[in-house]
């Protein structure tokens, strides 16, 4: 399968500038890319490559075009975001690389004949769809998947193999689920009596916007009494815990095994790094970026990054200054004594001098 | 769906004080109850909320009902915990409008015919129960569980769908296991070789006690050799692990993203918080909290709570306190030398200053 | 099911020295080993242990065998590295004990015709195997595995129940995968364009070497646009993450909870502890072992032990170090104040001293 360069700024606009029909066959990075492939230059730094590359067209910046296009031999898509370009053009490649679905209900699957099911989903081979589930056009259910009662899950939305989502939640359309994922499982709510622990009933829901992508085995709680919210175009890496009652602004994207605790509220334009950690019933705003690593005890109510992990070290360099962080209070009331010692010597000795000038 | 208060206390206890004919259709906070609800009122910081509430009864500790109960209209159920009432009110409520679970095998099981199934329990579509394994009185195990041989489940135990539980597992009566949940699969077990690993067989079992909850996608490997045990009342959060040979004491509650490395044991009555970690081979006593984050390395023999991990900053701010923890023992040196150079001038000085008051 | 020391020997190697028809039906540890098991000394500390044992027999190092060896009244088997012969003598119980999977699939699974599995292989109830999958010889698949299309499973693997492999990714031989793995879903690949996200195709495999063994619930992405590969002999434990593009060497083993991010590069003989997290396109060389709760946030070039985690103190105490990290600049500058201020005085006093005896 190849397409010809014009196919491409048709659907994706760009300025071509070199042989339209130059036809590319896929899309690569500059090092790797060959004659039959089409390669992006996104970064500046990598102009010397991309002068290099072997690949049949590129796409690049007006600036980068200014800089190194008239050196290159092949055609050129000059794109404002090449990064983002780059990525609907792999798109592009991948959908007309993908094999078909044909809709219909797996012969193993087992459909509540009170779930409705469009007529353009596809239902994988022993996949369970619970009574009341509605299942939306060109819906595609892996094989395995467990669909809860009342869910409802919106058009085009695609959920790979084993994906369980309990009753009632509901999930928008063209949401991208991966496997091993829980959806709707009971929050972590109990009532201490005594020692023991009381179960609260989780009786809210799971609200999952469009266009969201859900990362393997990742887990998002239902609320307790109202509902966990994941706004649109939320983008969840693997192996994440949301917690009940917690509210993923638009657009937030959160990489792998980070926890949100319970009734925790992220803003949108978020970013939370890998096994980064965000409390319970706190709230960050807006375009707020924590990194890897790190534990956000408290509200955040201004954008920019924070940080918060234990450098690195060879062991034996940690094992003193982790001893040291220990007493660092210790050092903090050795500093105190020096301040006094000198406050006092520089106070009493020129006195001392002087007292004796003066005798 | 609506109940009479005096239902409630009839079958929860506690002291109505109003009418006992009051009807509530449900339990909701403070804040959100409307007219048909009871609420509940467990921080007394909140009485002023209390006061205000639209809610049709309350449920309040003795001292809430003297300090605020003569200003309330509606009714007052006054309980010796009111956050536990709460639970069991919500537990009340969810009975009342939990859908029924008909017993019976789903025709898309597996069931062994070497397998026993209560004839109250329920096996859900695509369910595999294996040789030898017992499902009790009024089990609930969903679409997709895979049980191993000779595993047995305790009376009114329930097991979301997708749960797997490997050969030989017990699991003890009204055990609660969300979706994804993998119970039994090998420790992590080795024998290091010349560089190269030799596994050791994992021979023991997981031993689950009663009243268990374990949250979604968590995993709890199987014994070494001995058994990984789970005691009575405990509550694992989503996303937990626990290595082979632990041993969780009754009632101790684990947040999500935890880890427990392997022989590991934590007494009763604790709680881990999330993401924390805990050390293989160390003993926690009973009554112990570790906070969130906190990589426990040693043993705990003392009750309170353990806290370790770095504070979040704006990410120069990190920058620089990090390189400085990484060079704290220069800071030591430095103040070292202080503190001899100031010994040196205050011995030193004050002599100066004598010698020459006797030259 | 008891077996003649001869028979371990034969099969394992080691020197017998006692009667060779010893009869021993299991291995124990050294405390709770009976008279009927054989047990085994890998660390010297434990010779009066040894001394003490009641096992019928003992594995045991060469010097282990000098030091206390004409003591023990039982067989001995010595062995260069008796803790590797152990786990080999295990395998070999285990083995013995093995109930035998008899071939075949499963009439609930979902074979596609235009898969291959070898006449050998197991295929278990409601698993599904996708077209142009091939299972190998021996191969055994648990119930509820999702095998993608073009996946390929070298001979004598062994997917327990409830794994998830996706399209095209490979699997060696004798492979051992744990329940609820999910292998090959997409990485975690977006261009940002105005703040939104555009899905990057991951277009990339997953390649896993022979005799690699995968902890339950772990993650393996695919790649973007190369693949991602697991080496021969690599051991995951539970719910780990790896991203996509990461490149795992052969024989490192990697602890629960850990993740690795995307592109990173881990040597061979590695290990990596429990939650420890490995920053994205960073290398680290062969022989490099990153403790447990730790951030490689670097490349690590040199062999050794690398560590990285905040200490665990009391809680209050942790509050007291955790506010003074956080204000070590301010401890720095007072520091550099001091020495300021003692080179002063030095430079001063003295002179202030000589120049009253001048004057």
């Amino acid at each position: 399968m190849s397409i010809r360069l014009k196919e491409l700024v048709e659907s994706l606009g760009g300025q071509l500038i070199g042989d339209a029909d130059t036809r590319v066959s896929g899309i690569a990075p500059l090092s790797d890319a060959s004659a039959s492939q089409i390669t992006f230059l996104s970064n500046p730094k990598f102009r010397p490559q991309a002068a290099q590359t072997q690949a049949a067209a590129i796409i690049l910046s007006a600036a980068d075009d200014a800089a190194i296009g008239a050196d290159y031999r092949g055609a050129r898509i000059v794109a404002a975001n090449p990064y983002a370009y780059f990525a609907l053009a792999a798109q592009f490649f991948a959908a007309k690389n993908a094999i078909p679905v044909a809709p219909g209900i797996h012969p193993a699957a087992s459909v509540d004949p009170a779930a409705q099911v469009a007529a353009t989903a596809y239902v994988g081979a022993n996949a369970v769809v619970g009574a009341g589930a509605t299942i939306g056009e060109h819906v595609n259910l892996g094989a395995g998947c467990v669909i809860g009662r009342g869910v409802s899950i919106g058009a085009g939305s695609l959920l790979h193999p084993n994906v369980t989502v309990y009753d009632a939640c509901q999930i928008g359309q063209r949401t991208i689920i991966h496997s091993g994922v829980v959806i709707g499982a009971d929050g972590f709510g109990f009532a201490n009596d005594g020692g023991t622990w009381v179960k609260i009933p989780q009786t809210g829901r799971v609200l999952i916007g469009d266009d969201v992508e859900i990362g393997a085995n990742t887990t998002i709680d239902r609320g307790a009494l109202a509902d966990t919210v994941i706004e649109e175009g939320v983008k969840l890496d693997n192996q994440i815990q949301i917690a009940h009652n917690c509210h993923i602004g638009a657009h937030t994207a959160i990489a792998a095994c980070a926890g949100i605790a319970g009734s925790a509220r992220i803003g949108k334009f978020c970013s939370i790094g890998g096994a980064a950690m965000i409390h319970g019933h706190i709230t960050i705003v807006d375009h707020v970026h924590v990194s890897a690593g790190t534990l956000a005890l408290r509200s955040i109510s201004e954008p920019g990054q924070y940080t918060g992990f234990y450098p690195i070290a060879k062991h034996g360099e940690w094992e003193k200054s982790a001893a040291l962080v220990r007493n660092l209070n210790t050092m903090r009331e050795k500093i105190r004594a020096l301040e006094k010692s000198i406050k006092q010597l520089i106070e009493q000795l020129p006195q001392q001098v002087t007292q004796k000038d003066n005798e």
